[in-house]
């Protein structure tokens, strides 16, 4: 049995019997069930009202593996159709630390070399050429190490969780520190979740009337990590979550999950531990800020290897 | 009969019979029943998927009259306040021109002076005393001429429109050039809006981590108006609308027509005119562009004096 989710408008599946199928019994499970019942029940002193009923998930890392990150495949993807086009560029960096496979560069220029290359390879075109371009890419591309398809990096108890909240009544959203417009290229396809409930890193448009098109320009507009994500939330859903999630790896998440639990009404944060080197990768942030901060403030913590039952989907 | 809308999860009335009962009978009205059933009809070569039936309206003069403009009217009501609380701004412009009623002031200083009343009104505090504030401000206010409260100065017919829309799967947005948060005051309750489809001219926000809050600041983060719309449409929606619909008065909807109108959708423009001096209000543009505009892209005209029955709703 199907339903159509009344805030997303996208199709998920009723949840009757066990709503988190990949996820372990235990007290994590537990809790998560027991805010979503008892802020849905009608009467009940923390019941919120549909329209507040706001869910933000980070993606890298939370909803998808991040290692490597996407972003940085669809990067490395236009630099070899770039440097076809135009061989000469193979002598620039940050085109050339990408073709001579140059690891070095970018772990020395960190997450500045990054933000180059994206803006390197992400802007100059109109809008309609990078969404044709970024359909390409996501139709062919295989994750490195893993040889399956991007769809097949999800994590599936997360797909059951952002299910589990729409038929609840939550609209959902992804609210990430990578482009927009990349992850609008799969959101409803791989999540459910519409172009317009994705937040993002964006750079500056510019409108011409002549060719009636978006230019992109290569310029930062908003860059949506850390403390970006309270300030993109409020810009484009309007309104502090009540559910967030995120991840440790990067302490990218941590003001979201702070803002959220702003909220007049009852929320809930989650953060998603890295600790699974058998099913799917082991890594800590140095000075473990994430995880203390969870445990300051009494966030939620998804350990991947006991919570979660099955990682990623079949197909 | 009441539905529950499938995309915007706000309660609509099921249209049976006629949609529009406020427009009067014609070829306006007759081309707008038209054009959402040939898209909404599937197997047919102009069918638009759900997903991309997306539909924008402009709000001052589309929605709702704008001769004053409620933000304007926002930012006299926050005068009143600062100047009651700090006496000495009375001697300050813009506050001087206010308080003293110094109408030429403003319309020397042209849009300029009214970004810079808005800019000195709207910021300097916290988002939720931001919104505090709009939320006093809007349970009391009148519309001058007519007191009225600011409901009833909303259009009967754009709300069956918004409705009949949304009853046939189109998701709607306001795309407006006053300030979003103000407009996300009002747009569930007005409209049947949700805040987050709601896209408007912004102020630079920074996240506090002490007080976990959010800080208007005094600068410009996005100008909606003009060239701005298809901006601000592509950074938050991330699409071209099928079905747009502005005003003339100051020509501030013609890119977003334009950008619409490159869609590769079948899609519909409508123009508000405002030429009925007895219901509502005649003005029209000196150099008469967005009628002029309209005539060279086929844009559909709303004449307010001819194709609607009823202009105001009852309360």
């Amino acid at each position: 049995m199907t339903t159509t989710n009344p805030k997303d408008g996208t199709e998920t599946v009723a949840t009757s019997g066990d709503p988190l199928p990949s996820w372990n019994e235990g007290a994590l499970k537990k809790d998560i069930i027991d805010y979503v019942t008892k802020v849905t029940k009608e009467g009940s002193p923390d019941f919120i009202p549909v329209e507040n009923r706001i869910a933000t998930f980070d993606n890298d890392g939370t909803l998808w593996a991040e290692k490597p990150y996407v972003q940085e495949l669809f990067a490395f993807y236009r630099v070899k159709k770039m440097v076809e086009a135009n061989p000469a560029l193979a002598q620039k960096q940050p085109f050339k630390a990408v073709v001579e496979k140059d690891k070095a560069f970018f772990e020395k220029g960190g997450d500045k070399a990054l933000i180059e290359l994206v803006a390197a390879t992400h802007t100059g075109m109109t809008e309609d050429e990078f969404e044709a371009d970024a359909a390409a890419f996501f139709a062919g591309a295989k994750y490195p190490g893993k040889n399956v398809s991007l769809k097949q990096i999800r994590y599936q108890p997360q797909l059951e969780l952002l299910n589990y909240l729409r038929v609840n009544g939550f609209k959902t959203f992804i609210v990430t520190g990578g482009t927009v417009e990349l992850v609008r290229a799969i959101s409803a396809d791989f999540y459910g979740i519409p172009k317009d409930q994705v937040v993002g890193t964006s750079f500056k448009y510019t409108f011409d009337d002549t060719t009636n098109s978006i230019k992109r320009q290569a310029a930062l507009d908003h860059f949506n990590d850390k403390e970006g994500k309270p300030v993109g939330i409020q810009l484009h859903i309007g309104q502090r979550p009540v559910f967030a999630c995120g991840n440790e790896g990067g302490a990218g998440d941590l003001a979201m999950l702070r803002y959220s639990q702003g909220n007049k009404y009852p929320s809930f944060q989650l953060i998603v531990n890295h600790n699974d080197s058998i099913r799917e990768y082991s890594y800590q942030e140095k000075d473990n800020l994430s995880l203390s901060t969870a445990a300051k403030y009494k966030y939620h913590v998804i350990s991947i290897k006991d919570d979660w039952k099955k990682v990623f989907p079949d197909k």
